[in-house]
C-alpha cells in the first residue's frame, strides 16, 4: 500500500497569494444596485418581453435541467420561458410523490452508510450519441456520499444510482464520454484510503503521505442505459474539481481541474492556494480502459451500494458490490499527466473542435487556453518537468496555446457557441465575458446579477453547440427579486447569444443551488415522453388489476391492503380488523389508463408521506398505527369532480382484539375469518 | 356522551342523482387541445407578454402564496411574472434547508402520533387588520393529521404549528376573523369522537350514530400572532368543506359548506350524492366566544401537540396540551344555523359586502346566493325548517337571494374583483364564469385548461379586492407544457380583470398542487423583510459568536462540535477523537452579518439531509458514524471565490479507542486530555 503515496514533486515553485481581491470584489460586486444588462433602453426591454414570452398553450423550444445543488434534485426549466416544468428527485426525499418515502423508492436512497435521504447534486449531463446529447438519460453527481444517478428522459424518474468506492465527494463527476462508453466521476476530497473501498482511521497529521483520489470509470448499457463501475484509477491526494470530455482528435482523453495541490489537512482557504500553478490532469480514458481489459487493474475488496429500479415491477432493488478494480499511473505509462495551470484551476472545458482545453483559474489573472495537439507533440518530445506518482508533468509553455488577457475576475466555467466564439462566467467580476477562440481576444462583456457560477449553452459542451441563449447561474441574489427573508432563492438569467452583442432577457429564480445545466432541444425528449404505464405490464406481486381482487389480508402482524384507486372511489374504501402495533402495507394500484390522472394516498397520522400513484402503476405506503381508532384515508389529488368523495377509513382496534379483518366498499362487506385474530 | 349523537332530522328530501355529468365532461374538456383563452390575435399575444414581462432588476407587483397540495408547503410566485421566488416548508421535511431533518426544526413536525413529516396543505390565509390583509403572517393548514401553521412574513419561515383535536383532516381551515381573533378549523372527516380528543375504535356500521365533527377556534395573539386553542364546537357527523368569514355586517358569522348529510360511512362518491341539498353552516363566532366565555364550555381531556420556534434560538419547542372546551350548539342557542344548499357544495365565498353568501355546488346546475339580511330576517321570524342536533334548519327560500342560472358546469369557487364583479371557477366546463352581484346575470367567460379548481384575485375575499389579475388553479394539465412523462406539475393561469373582458395572460406551473392561494401588493410584506439574523440576539445554547470560543467536547457517547463558519473557512476544521456509534452533534454558528451570505454544512455519509445555516443563527446536524474512517465535512452554499477549500476532516476511530478528542484550524491543534476516553 506504501507505494501509491509516493512523495509529490513540485513542478510549479510555492509563491505568497493574498486572498484580498477574491473576497471584497466578490462583496463589492453586490453593492452595484439592480440593473439590466445592456437591456436598457424601454424598445430592448420590450423585444426581451417578446423573446421570453410563450403565450398559453404553446411550448418552450428548449428543456433545461438545472441542478438543485444542496437541494439534491434536478429541475426541468422550460427555455426561453424560464418557467420551472418539474422537479425531479434524486437523491433527497419528495413528499410530493414520495420518493424515499414509499416502499418502493426507499432502495434507491441505500449506501453503503445506510439510508441516506440527501445529496449535493451538482452536474446534469445528457447522455450522448456520436458526442451529441440524445435525449435518452440524464446523468448527475451526488457530490457528498458519493453517488451518480441515472434520470430516465422517457420517464423523467430517477432509476438507478451507483454508489462510488473509494472516493469522497464526487465533485469532478458525471462526465460520459462521446456514446456513454463511460461515465466518469473523480473524487473531490483525497482520503486516507484503506485499501477495501473506504476510508482509513489516520490522523490529519499523515495528509500528505496517506492521503489519496480516485477517478472512477462507469460502464453504460448502450441499449438499457444501466450502469456498471468498470474501473477505478487511484491518483495523487490533491482535490479534484472539475473534468470535461475531450471531443475530435481529443475525445479519448478526459481532463480535470485539481487544487491543493499543496495537499494541506487544513485552512485550504490558505494552505490549498500557495502554489502559483496546480495542475490540470489529462486522463486517456480509452488507454485506461485498454489497460484494465489487458489485465493492470488489480482488485480490492469494497462494500457498496447499486440501485436499480425495476422497469416492470416500478420497485427499486439493492445489489452490493463487494469488490472494485483499480489501476496506478505508475504501472500504466501514457494513460495520465498533469499541465502546470494557474492557481486553484476550477472549470475545465474543451472546445468544440477538441483542440482546446480552457482552463479557469478562480484565482488567476488571465485564462490558459492548452493545445491538445501541443500536448501530443509534448508527448512526443517528452516535454516534462518531473513526475508526480510516476504521472508526468508537461512543462506550462510546451502545451499552452494562448492565454486570454484581461477576462475579469475570477474566472470560473467556459462554455461554447459553435461560432468560434467562448464564453466564460466572472465569478468576482459578475460578468460573461466573450471571446474569440480564433485570436483569444474579448469581444463583449455582460454584467450579471451577482457572481455567476456555472453558465451553460445548450449543447455548449458537444461539438456542435446550438448558439442561441445562454443561461448564468449566479451564486448571490440579494435585490433581484421581492425579498422573502434571510433565505432567498438563487437567480438565474438568460441572455440571447444569437448576435454579436449578447442580450439579457429574463431573470428567474432557480430551486437551492444550480451548479451546472444542459439543455436540449424538445423535439429530442417530447415525443418519447411516456403518458401512463400499462397496467397489463404491471408486474408490482401486490398490484390487483381489478376491483374484484382488492383484498385485505394478515401475516402475523402485517397488515397487507390490496387496494385500486379510480375515479372517484379506493377498493375496499372500509377496513376493520388492524390493531395498534400492526405494520399496515397499503399497495395502492391506479387502475386509470389516462394521461394526467394520478391519484394520490395518504392516512391521517401516518409517519410517512403520502405517495402519489402514475395511472397503471403500483405504490405502497406503510403505516404503524399508535392508536386505537378511525383513521381516514383519501386521495390526495384532485382527480374529479368527486375527489372530495374519494376516501375511506380503517379501524384500528387495540392490540389483542377480536375485531376480525374486514373490508368493504359499499354493501360488500367481506369478513375473512380464517385471518381474523392476529398472532 | 350519547347525547351529541342526536338523530338527523333531514330538511331536504333524499333524490336519485347520476354522476355521469360530473365524470364524463371533465374528461370531454381535456380533449379540446391547446388554446390562448381570449388572447388569439397576434397583437393581444403582443400586450400580454408585456403584461407579464417584468424586466431584469425590477421587482413584481404582488406576492402571491400558492399552497402545494400534497407537497405540504407552499410557495411564493411574483405576480404578474409567475416566477417561483421561493418555496417555503410547512408541513414536509426540506431537504434545501434542512427542515424537518436538522435538530432546532423536528419538534416543528411532532405531532401526538410522533414525528409526521409531511402534511397536505390546501389554504393559505393572510393575517387581517379590520378585515384586509396586512401581510404579517400567513396562515396554513395540514388537511391530513390536523393541524394549522403560521409562517411568519419579515421571515418566511414556518414558526408555529398547533395540532387539531377531535378532528380528523382539517380541511375548511384556516379562516382568519377580521382581525385574527380567531383562525377557524372545521373539520373534514366526521370520526367516532373518544371524547379525550382522539377516535373511538368503533365499527363503521355504527356511522350514523357515533361519528362526529368539529369545529375549532383558534386564538391569535395580536402582537406576537401565537395561537392557541381556545374552543371548539362539536357538529354533526357531516363532512365540512369549505369556510369563509363574514364581512361588514356578517363579520360576527363564519359559514362552512358540508356534504355527506346522508352520512354514508362508505363509497361516498354515490352515498354521499344522494341528497339534493346539503347544508351551509352558519356560525355565529362571536356568540360562541361569548358562550365558551360565560361557562357554557365543557372541558375534555385531550392529548394535541402545539410546536413553536423559538424566536431568540431559533430552537422549535413543543408543548403538548392536555385539554379542550367543547360546545355544543344544542347548549347555545343562536349560535348555529343550516342553510340548505345545492347538492354537495364546495366553495363558500361571502362578497365584499358582506351580504351575499355564495356556494357553489359541484354538482349544481345554478349557483345560489344567499342573503344575509334575508338571514337575520328569518332568524328573528324562526323560517326554520325542522332542526338537527339542536341546529335550526331555514327554509330555502327564506335566505334565497337568487340564483345565477346557467354559470357553466361543476361551480366550484368565488371571488369578487370589488367592482360588483363575482368570478366562479367551472371544474367540468373548465371555465371562469363572470357575473354581476347586482342582477346575477353572467356576463363573461373565459377558457381555461384545464378543469380549474380555485381561483385567487389579490384581496378577493375581503372587504376591499384588488380586481386586477385573476389566479386559475388548474387541476389538470396534460399538453399545457413540454411533457415530462407521466407525473406533471400542476398549472396556474393569469388573467387580466381589468377590463370589461377578461383577458389571458399567461400559463405557469405550479409545485404540486395549489388548493388555493392569497396575493398580497409587495409594499405590505417587502418593507418587513428581515435580511439576516443579529449575531449579537443569538440566544441558542450551543451558539460560539467568535472563532475562539469553538470546542469539540465528549459528553458520553455524545460529541458536542460549536463550529463557526465564516468565508471561506470552518472551525474547527480538522476534529479527531470521534468514535464508531458516538452521537456527533455539529452546532455550526454562520458568524457572517451580511445579507445573502447563508453557509451549509453537510457531512459524507450522514443519515440525515445538510443544514443551510442563515447569517447570525445557529443549526444543527446530528451524525452516528457508523464506520471509522477519515470524512470530509463542507460548506455546501457556494459564498466566495474559495468556497471549494471551505472544508475540514473529521476522523472517526474504533469503539473504544485510546485516540483523544482533539481539533485544530490552520496550526493550532487542541488536545483535550480530560475528555479523551469514550465513556
Amino acid at each position: 500500500m506504501k507505494s501509491i503515496f509516493t512523495t509529490l514533486k513540485k513542478a510549479a515553485p510555492a509563491a505568497a497569494f493574498t486572498l484580498a481581491m477574491a473576497g471584497g470584489a466578490a462583496l463589492q460586486s453586490c453593492s452595484s444596485g439592480p440593473g439590466e444588462g445592456s437591456a436598457t433602453a424601454a424598445g430592448v426591454a420590450s423585444d426581451a418581453a417578446q423573446a421570453v414570452y410563450v403565450a398559453p398553450g404553446k411550448h418552450d423550444e428548449y428543456y433545461s435541467f438545472l441542478s438543485g445543488g444542496f437541494n439534491g434534485q434536478m429541475s426541468v426549466y422550460g427555455l426561453p420561458s424560464g418557467r420551472l416544468l418539474k422537479i425531479m428527485p434524486v437523491f433527497t426525499q419528495h413528499a410530493e410523490n414520495g420518493y424515499g418515502y414509499s416502499e418502493e423508492s426507499k432502495a434507491m436512497l441505500m449506501t453503503s452508510h445506510g439510508f441516506v435521504p440527501w445529496d449535493d447534486l451538482h452536474h446534469p449531463k445528457l447522455s450522448r450519441t456520436n458526442g451529441m446529447t440524445d435525449g435518452r438519460w440524464l446523468f448527475a453527481n451526488g457530490n457528498n456520499t458519493p453517488r451518480v444517478a441515472r434520470v430516465d428522459l422517457s420517464t423523467f424518474e430517477t432509476v438507478e444510482i451507483m454508489e462510488i468506492p473509494n472516493s469522497a465527494g464526487n465533485h469532478c463527476s458525471p462526465y460520459p464520454t462521446d456514446n456513454n462508453e463511460y461515465v466518469i466521476a473523480g473524487t473531490r476530497f483525497s482520503v486516507p484510503l484503506d485499501m477495501k473501498g473506504g476510508t482509513a482511521d489516520v490522523s490529519m497529521d499523515e495528509y500528505k503521505d496517506k492521503f489519496r483520489g480516485s477517478i472512477s470509470f462507469i460502464k453504460v448499457d448502450p441499449e438499457k442505459g444501466d450502469m456498471d463501475l468498470d474501473f477505478q484509477i487511484l491518483v495523487p491526494g490533491f482535490d479534484y474539481d472539475l473534468a470535461n470530455g475531450g471531443k475530435g482528435p481529443s475525445s479519448d482523453w478526459v481532463f480535470f481541474t485539481t487544487y491543493n495541490t499543496e495537499r494541506s489537512g487544513t485552512l485550504k482557504e490558505l494552505g490549498a492556494s500557495q502554489n502559483d500553478r496546480d495542475y490540470l490532469a489529462a486522463v486517456n480514458w480509452k488507454l485506461a480502459a485498454k489497460y484494465a481489459a489487458e489485465g493492470k487493474a488489480k482488485e480490492m475488496p469494497a462494500y457498496y451500494y447499486h440501485n436499480k429500479m425495476d422497469k416492470d415491477s416500478h420497485i427499486a432493488k439493492s445489489t452490493i458490490k463487494k469488490s472494485v478494480r483499480y489501476l496506478l499511473p505508475e504501472d500504466c505509462p501514457g494513460m495520465m499527466y498533469l499541465i502546470p495551470a494557474p492557481k486553484s484551476p476550477h472549470g475545465i472545458d474543451v472546445d468544440p473542435s477538441g483542440e482546446h482545453m480552457v482552463v479557469s483559474g478562480k484565482l488567476a489573472a488571465t485564462i490558459p487556453v492548452f493545445s491538445f495537439s501541443k500536448m501530443q507533440d509534448a508527448i512526443k518530445n517528452k516535454e516534462f518537468d518531473g513526475e508526480i506518482n510516476g504521472i508526468p508533468v508537461f512543462k506550462y509553455e510546451s502545451v499552452l496555446k494562448a492565454e486570454v488577457k484581461e477576462p475579469g475576475l475570477g474566472p470560473l466555467h467556459t462554455e461554447f457557441d459553435g461560432k468560434g466564439n467562448a464564453y466564460t462566467s466572472m465569478f468576482v467580476s459578475s460578468e460573461i465575458v466573450k471571446w474569440k477562440l480564433s485570436d483569444f481576444t474579448v469581444v463583449d462583456r455582460m454584467p450579471v446579477y451577482y457572481s455567476v457560477g456555472h453558465l451553460m449553452i445548450p449543447g455548449g459542451d458537444t461539438h456542435t453547440p446550438d448558439g442561441k441563449y445562454l443561461v448564468a447561474m449566479n451564486k448571490i441574489t440579494k435585490d433581484r427579486y421581492l425579498p422573502t427573508g434571510p433565505e432567498l432563492s438563487h437567480s438565474a438569467q438568460l441572455i440571447d447569444i444569437s448576435g454579436e452583442k449578447m442580450r439579457m432577457l429574463l431573470d428567474f429564480p432557480t430551486v437551492a443551488e444550480p451548479h451546472y445545466a444542459q439543455a436540449i432541444k424538445a423535439e429530442k425528449v417530447a415525443p418519447n415522453s411516456v403518458k401512463f404505464y400499462d397496467l397489463a405490464k404491471n408486474k408490482h406481486p401486490h398490484a390487483v388489476k381489478k376491483e374484484a381482487d382488492a383484498s385485505v389480508t394478515r401475516e402475523g402482524n402485517v397488515v397487507r391492503v390490496k387496494m385500486t384507486a379510480i375515479r372517484s372511489h379506493m377498493t375496499p374504501d372500509n377496513i376493520e380488523g388492524v390493531q395498534v402495533g400492526d405494520t399496515v402495507l397499503f399497495h395502492v394500484t391506479n387502475l386509470e389508463q389516462d394521461w394526467d390522472v394520478p391519484h394520490g394516498f395518504a392516512v391521517m397520522g401516518a409517519n410517512n408521506a403520502e405517495t402519489l400513484i402514475m395511472p397503471g402503476a403500483t405504490q405502497t405506503l406503510k403505516w404503524v398505527p399508535k392508536k386505537e381508532g378511525v383513521y381516514p384515508f383519501y386521495c390526495t389529488d384532485f382527480c374529479s369532480a368527486l375527489h372530495q368523495e374519494m376516501q375511506g377509513y380503517i379501524r384500528v382496534s387495540p392490540k389483542g382484539s377480536k375485531t376480525p379483518i374486514a373490508f368493504s366498499t359499499g354493501k360488500k362487506k367481506q369478513n375473512i375469518p380464517g385471518t381474523a385474530s392476529a398472532k
